[in-house]
């Protein structure tokens, strides 16, 4: 299944892709695309139903994020062996981790806007796992049982902020738009192998990342046991999981940042594409 | 105001301390501490009660968390003048910001459980503001205009995770129960000076922290006004502020950490106290 949330941003409503791709509205189902919807009983629901009996949604409307009321949205770093040489930085021996702030969540094609003060704004197209049940010290043999999908997040980096303000990665991940997530949930049935997805970003037309989710450091696996050895994680929380090589930041000779009138265009194999404007902030 | 959120875990009603430091309910007024309830309009509502006309909760009952629905659990790092001196560090040129978890968020006198494999967790008693009304860029003299009020945060810390597993703060400060937060919110009308609070933090018995706001490094106005830059804070944000000396990785001769059999018993001046069993995991 693909599941989305369609709509004004802030009043996004429930809906699935049908087999011509077209949006099906679940509003007569479920709530929202969040917390016990994303329970195996909840994608069940779900699954027995024909879309094709489900109210058709009427032309193109803005997509949201995915996912509503994310509860924690982790992210893990240096993830892809050829991201870590591209930086410079060692393979780490363990997932280093943070938190982009769940406010900075806007959906796939929203414009993304780069901050005030901003001159080291950045791409990252990465895979994300959206939990479906409270993992709490998960083995990893169980930790797939309790993820409900997975999407594309582009984990948008304010390099300056991340890295030269005084430490704490926090700083440069958080800002209103730095986490656009979908188009949809894919749900773990239609992705033969989530560790061989081709992955791509192009900002403005000039092909900037090419990845597969095969040199991941770490697996979903992996994390998803990881990361429950350190925090409960709970329905609707999600975990980006790291970016391929061609970052701004590592771009030579000179690093290349993001400027208003860009467009970054980004997808996962299986998972779907996204489409951001880039602006600057205008307060 | 005192306000504040009783009952059982996950079903906490809303609640406000009489003069006589009562529970009254306010559930025939607000459904939460949280969200719009926190904003000005939110709490004149309130302020306009007189408490003596409402229901008088009988008993003792626990308390929760005094804000619900915490969007996000901001933390600053290394922010008294003491405290740096005491762990070695250099007083930072800006805030050190991380994230906690929102789900480590427990009641004041909740239980605190040290986490599987856990060698090193510590205490740190901390200010808290929370967050009444959305703060995007605002200055530092506009920024107390946006507080709702302060509460007691106990920043409970596992130093290993914190700081030998791979980097970023946030692997060591977000296990369950790592945020106990209250015992309730008190509004700035009932502070006379935000940055003249005594603190303090026993451990069984033994005190183990004595501080005062007014050696914090960077105040409450700066903090907000700076985290603002950065990412949006929304109405029921959390922002802990650090903590003053006396923590245990900074005991001498030899580092003091909490064991099965402990109590914590900290608090802040105005703001109330908070008492913590310390448990094993047990899984």
């Amino acid at each position: 299944m693909k599941l989305l949330r369609y709509g004004p941003a802030g009043q996004e409503k429930p809906g699935i892709l049908d087999r011509d791709g077209k949006i099906r509205d679940l509003a007569g189902v479920v709530d929202d695309i969040a917390g016990d919807a994303l329970s195996p009983a909840g994608l069940a629901k779900l699954r027995a139903l024909d879309p094709a009996t489900l109210p058709l949604v009427a032309g193109s409307p803005r997509l949201g994020a995915c996912v509503g009321r994310v509860g924690k949205f982790v992210a893990v770093g240096l993830n892809y062996s050829d991201h870590a040489a591209e930086t410079g930085a060692k393979v780490p021996e363990e997932p280093i981790l943070f938190m982009k702030a769940t406010s900075s969540i806007v959906g796939p094609n929203d414009t993304v806007v780069i901050p005030k003060n901003s001159r080291k704004t950045d791409w990252e197209v990465e895979l994300a796992i959206i939990i479906g049940t409270k993992a709490n010290y998960v083995s990893e043999a169980d930790a797939l049982s309790h993820v409900a999908g997975y999407c594309v997040v582009n984990d948008v980096s304010e390099r300056e902020f991340q890295a030269e303000r005084g430490g704490q990665w926090t700083k440069g991940k958080s800002a209103d738009t730095f986490g656009p997530m979908g188009p949809w949930l894919v749900t773990p049935d239609e992705i033969a192998d989530v560790q061989a997805l081709d992955m791509f970003l192009d900002v403005s037309g000039t092909r900037r990342q090419t990845g597969n989710t095969r040199t991941m450091i770490f697996g979903v696996k992996f994390l998803v046991h990881y990361i429950s050895q350190f925090m409960t994680l709970h329905p609707g929380d999600v975990i980006t999981t790291g970016t391929p090589p061609g970052v701004g930041l590592g771009m030579k000779p000179v690093p290349v940042f993001l400027k208003p009138g860009d467009e970054m265009h980004l997808g996962i194999q299986g998972l779907g594409e996204q489409r951001q404007r880039v602006v600057a902030y205008e307060g």
